[in-house]
């Protein structure tokens, strides 16, 4: 089972169009995301290694335009840990139906804090993120 | 020549990484789509024909994250037109530098208001979209 | 008792001094707004008579800077109902101690869509109004 | 002559109402601040002093609603130094226009950054300041 984050569509997400905006959908996903981390324990993990999560790509699909009163419901997951960077994979419903809003996948590569460089995802790390594969 | 916006990054921009947060980039590339749009009389002639831009799809990269009192110049151009969609590609520059910050591209569809569907890019529609392609 | 909402503060709210920026905590105090009308029925009873909520003023004392994982409590309640207009006052804590970071008096008036005026606040819609002040 | 900077309104500024969101005119007044210090030299002043501005109070009358494609120019001076705090005077215009879109009070306090605590605003500091009430 995914990881789900629910947020109500207000007046102040909407544009011009009186849909959500392109930019506020990222702010719903980051919000599901840090939900999803927090309820996992890798915000904790990650701050006891000094990593940080840094985001090198976003590839979002905008299918339905969601607008005032509706329940967005976010599915979080990983889907792909490579050696160098991992990829979450986000799903937005309109909660109790089929309708995908949109749906992304985040690339994000683990800094570390100290050097500024990217780290290798390897080892404990690496075995860690796995697992969350199968969450 | 590609058309150019230039944004200051103020401290509002940043978020808990002390950058310009991942969902702030995307408004960035908004203003300056609309800026080009305008300059460009599209937004004139899209209200004409009663047609809007909806947005499909971005596929952002992150490239080099962007701090206070930086100034970004953003380039925006047509880079596809086809028969159901187009793309606009950005990219936001430090100013006065090579030094890439993030690149997007933007694909869209033209909406019919009446409709409320897709109109086929085609036409003098078409013909007008790909005299943007030598812009 | 006033009506209660919870947010979490996340990385993406702040700003570089790493506290909620001042401009994000009116997104806060109009999300917990549009829960407590939402909840109270007002939200429904405003649309029904083509009633719409207009703010004129808004004075917010900044008294703590939030940061990131805090919790916010947001009080929100109706504290004055004048003929022409009407003021909501909300305070938010961090949530489970006595911190207050913010307090604010919202100052709306009811606008008729038809006529594009605002509308006297008296009769029935008063009196609504006014019960709301013993919540 | 108060210091200007001018804002064209977009589509992505707006909210349900189609009018531009009450929380976004605060990053348009943030905005005009940042500009107006740093054209000022206080921006360098303050870092140099280790100081930082430390927003207390915000009270903000929203009076004509601003829409798509309008340009707002704002003015931005300072109208008051006290010992502890000073306030900021900002009024948001249509561009060409004497219609007053917004204006407001930024009152705030120098934090001093070593010590966590507001300076009080005397001697050099507190001259600096006044003669900006001449700008």
């Amino acid at each position: 089972m995914p990881h789900l984050t629910t947020i109500k569509v207000r007046g102040y997400h909407l544009d011009i169009y009186q849909h959500v905006n392109n930019a506020r959908y990222l702010e719903f996903l980051e919000e599901a995301r840090w939900s999803y981390l927090e309820d996992s324990g890798d915000v904790a993990y990650f701050e006891q290694l000094n990593l940080a999560w840094v985001i090198v790509n976003i590839n979002i699909n905008y299918r339905f335009a969601a607008t005032n009163g509706q329940t967005l419901e976010i599915a979080t997951k990983f889907s792909q840990i490579g050696s160098k960077s991992a990829v979450i994979h986000q799903v937005i419903k309109i909660q109790g139906t089929d309708t995908v809003v949109a749906d992304a996948d985040i690339t994000f590569v683990c800094l570390n804090r100290k050097t500024g460089k990217a780290a290798l995802i390897e080892g404990a790390l690496k075995e860690r993120l796995e697992q969350h594969l199968n969450d």
